[in-house]
């Protein structure tokens, strides 16, 4: 492996949700294993654990879109699905909760923001899901969407908003007593950003804006590359002895064991492998899989059992850790204890037979929709050190990531222009934002942990994962997310009053 | 004439500045003349009535800007061009004052911005000037620019915003001392219209805009369409005894004299026509124009003799109406006093052998940009109806309208984009933005009149025309604009002091 200077984890096009990973090494950049490699782990199934699981009822519904709202040369349109929730809704002085769809199937976002549910009788509320653009079913160009640069051109975060902007247009046109309805935006993860940049930039549209575990500053260097993994790190060092350490220890014990052809085969029968390493690349993947495990736990570090990414036990990187305790054992049992835990993550429901490091998804929704957006506008600089966290150093190296991108989109990255056109971290003159976030996540390393202003206001869950204030209620929940849904509510709740009383 | 029955004026799709007819008859449309008719008069001549005009002194620069800031699939650039003023900025407590250029020659909007040159010292301000996209040197496809709706796709507000975004960046990357100093964006007329969009899209960026004469709601049914005639008609009436009356009788005075071929002949001698009358066309053609000149009048009805569109005496509309003081006179009589009236707009240096209706402009920077930012995004319903204004009655026809771009430019107008990406009449939650209106200007029926919050507020300036607060000081300014460019400057170093208080 000597000649591979540069290895794992080379982190770095993350879908906010589904972690995929971008192979930065020159190596491994054959045709289409990066793409594989971003593997999105949307279950399919029903989310058992939400109370509202079987209160969920909404009608679906399509709006005719244009494909470019930014230019006229272009006629096209496109059909933009929606789900519309309305038995809660009060005209009088209700309001409306718009969900800004994020990287995926925006069915499978109703069901997981249970928040919103739990709400909704409250708050009076309609509540509509707005898919977004190049996901799910909103597909501009059917099955040619994702073909090329040029059919892919239209896949851009203010093309989304701008479809947000005109269906809630179109909603207070056509639904009966809704036309003075105020409109709260709702976003976790990347639909956070989208509901924040939306309240940024249509406050005419939306009187304000939930966004969750939204890592708006994870741009340019406006947040340190290494805090990520840093958190990551963190999880594993609170949930058991010994565990970080194990892990740290672990890429180390892969290469000495894949230094020799006996080792590598051992090595793919340790992990029950679908398929066994054949190369240096498929090396790569295996500890870029690893890495990307360790963050999907972490995001989904939820104090009750769930079904998230993947059906999981509560609190899963403890269940995690008490396989990694001791760095210091033999490299190969080491990875035997590896294997057992990462198959709590792949395999809590014991049904899988094998583990699949290029794993398909369930379905491909989102996978080449978000490795575009990685590659284009939604440029997220990640680094690890190896001493402030538990994985191998790598650098930040935007060329090579442009490089890439080139090779598998023919479009080259412009990593300036989020900040340009969202504001950075100058973002003090607008209002009615909250941005909630959970110590756990990861993604808080790129969030906004300080209040802005008295009306840009920021609430940090220090036992919370992923918006874990936007799921469903739980017996399990720990006090801070109670709180954290509380004040959320009361915030917007004075938005709508504020609201009311200028109309 | 009688098979014609929707005659003049037939006023859509102005230039803000240079008022341009897109004739909506049918008959009329002919390939080339409405585009023709859309003649932009902008003087090429230096403004000798400016007192600094002698002192204007300018670096030209260039930066290299993407085609198209929203996809990325293009990935042509451009030349931006910019002029900057550097000897009056102090880098310590000094200001950036941002012209937001619009639809034409950026020297020309230099030449004639006096406002800027006259409070630079007092400011301590580096000014400059932003070439608009698609005008002046700013070409993006160069010769090929208007060749085609391909090439004109990128011809919107949201790009040239962008562009000035990415210029402001730029501008304090590069320039030692500017990384940390305010920015302030000042435009007039459709250049106002940005600066206030600009305040409201990029408030990271500039600290706040003073948008002059900028009639950011003469979109959809935001205000009536038949107020800005109304203002126009006004103007007249104030200036003379009979003014517009006198108007109002020669619409049918043309009507009969070119009933009868022997009347068209004499009718284009009587207005000296360089091009003799030879269709209904043109008979249409020269009604367009004379309302074109009416309300051109109404625009530039400057206090002192000036030469912004045309080289003009002092309250030029005075003028005109010696000439127009009986309506009741024989038809050949009120045409021989029409001609005396337009002749002060067209010949006022008394060079003018001949008057030319389709009269092609000195350059012909704006005409083809803006008729089809008109047939795009800049949609500005305007209508007549005979009784409350001296025109002919025109209602808005936009389904006529969009068929007329549709056939000249092959795009179709959306007429409520403006408001749904800018706000309409939503705007109260943006700040730092002065609006500022002259009571005489036809475009104030289009502008913010009244304060809306204590951050976004309106100034009105009753004896002013078009943004005659943007132009030089001079001895014959009335109170009413001095008092304007005194609450201005107060308003932007409120501005200042408030950043400077963040900093």
């Amino acid at each position: 492996m000597g000649s591979l200077s540069i290895l794992l984890p080379v982190t770095s096009a993350f879908s906010l949700l589904s972690l995929g990973l971008l192979l930065l090494n020159p190596a491994a950049a054959a045709p289409h294993l990066p793409r594989a490699a971003q593997t999105l782990r949307l279950s399919s199934l029903p989310n058992h654990n939400s109370a509202q699981a079987a209160g969920i009822s909404y009608e679906t519904h399509y709006l005719m879109q244009r494909v470019d709202h930014f230019g006229f040369d272009v006629n096209l349109t496109f059909k933009q699905r929606y789900l519309v929730a309305n038995q809660y809704w009060k005209k009088e002085n209700g309001v409306i909760l718009f969900y800004t769809g994020n990287e995926g199937d925006i069915t499978w976002f109703c069901k997981n923001t249970g928040f919103m549910w739990d709400v909704a009788e409250e708050l009076k509320a309609m509540l509509v899901f707005a898919e977004h653009r190049y996901y799910g079913e909103s597909l501009p160009f059917g099955n040619l969407s994702f073909t090329d640069s040029k059919h892919l051109n239209y896949l851009t975060s203010e093309q989304a908003l701008a479809d947000f902007a005109i269906l809630i247009e179109s909603l207070k046109k056509n639904i009966p007593g809704a036309r003075n309805s105020p409109v709260i935006a709702i976003g976790g993860s990347y639909g956070g950003m989208l509901a924040a940049w939306f309240r940024m930039k249509y406050p005419h549209i939306v009187i304000g804006a939930l966004a969750a575990s939204a890592p708006i500053w994870q741009f340019m260097d406006l947040v340190p590359c290494g805090k990520f993994f840093e958190i990551v790190t963190n999880d594993f060092k609170r949930s058991g002895p010994n565990c970080s350490e194990t892990i740290q220890s672990s890429w180390k014990a892969i290469d000495r064991l894949t230094s020799t052809g006996e080792g590598v085969q051992w090595i793919s029968e340790a992990f029950h492998l679908c398929n066994p390493l054949r190369s240096q690349t498929d090396i790569i993947v295996l500890k870029s899989w690893l890495a990307e495990t360790w963050v999907n736990l972490a995001m989904v570090d939820y104090p009750y059992s769930s079904d998230f990414l993947m059906p999981l036990p509560a609190w899963p990187i403890k269940e995690v850790c008490k396989y990694l305790t001791d760095p210091n054992v033999s490299d190969k049992v080491l990875i035997q204890n590896l294997f057992q835990a990462v198959n709590i993550y792949y395999n809590y429901s014991g049904e899988a037979n094998c583990l699949n490091t290029s794993q398909t998804a369930t379905s491909n929704l989102g996978i080449q929709g978000w490795s575009y957006q990685a590659c284009t506008e939604m440029v997220m600089p990640i680094c690890t050190t190896g001493i402030s966290d538990m994985f191998e150093p790598q650098e930040w190296d935007f060329a090579a990531y442009s490089d890439q991108c080139f090779l598998e989109w023919g479009v080259r990255p412009r990593p300036l222009w989020i900040p340009t056109v969202f504001g950075g971290k100058n973002i003090s003159s607008h209002s009615n934002i909250i941005f909630s976030n959970g110590a756990l996540d990861p993604w808080y390393a790129g969030g906004v942990n300080e209040n802005i202003t008295d009306n840009l206001v920021s609430i940090v869950i220090p036992d919370g994962a992923h918006h874990l204030d936007l799921r469903a209620r739980n017996i399990d929940d720990p006090q801070s997310v109670l709180f954290a849904r509380a004040k959320e509510v009361e915030y917007m709740k004075k938005w709508i009053e504020q609201f009311n009383g200028h109309h």
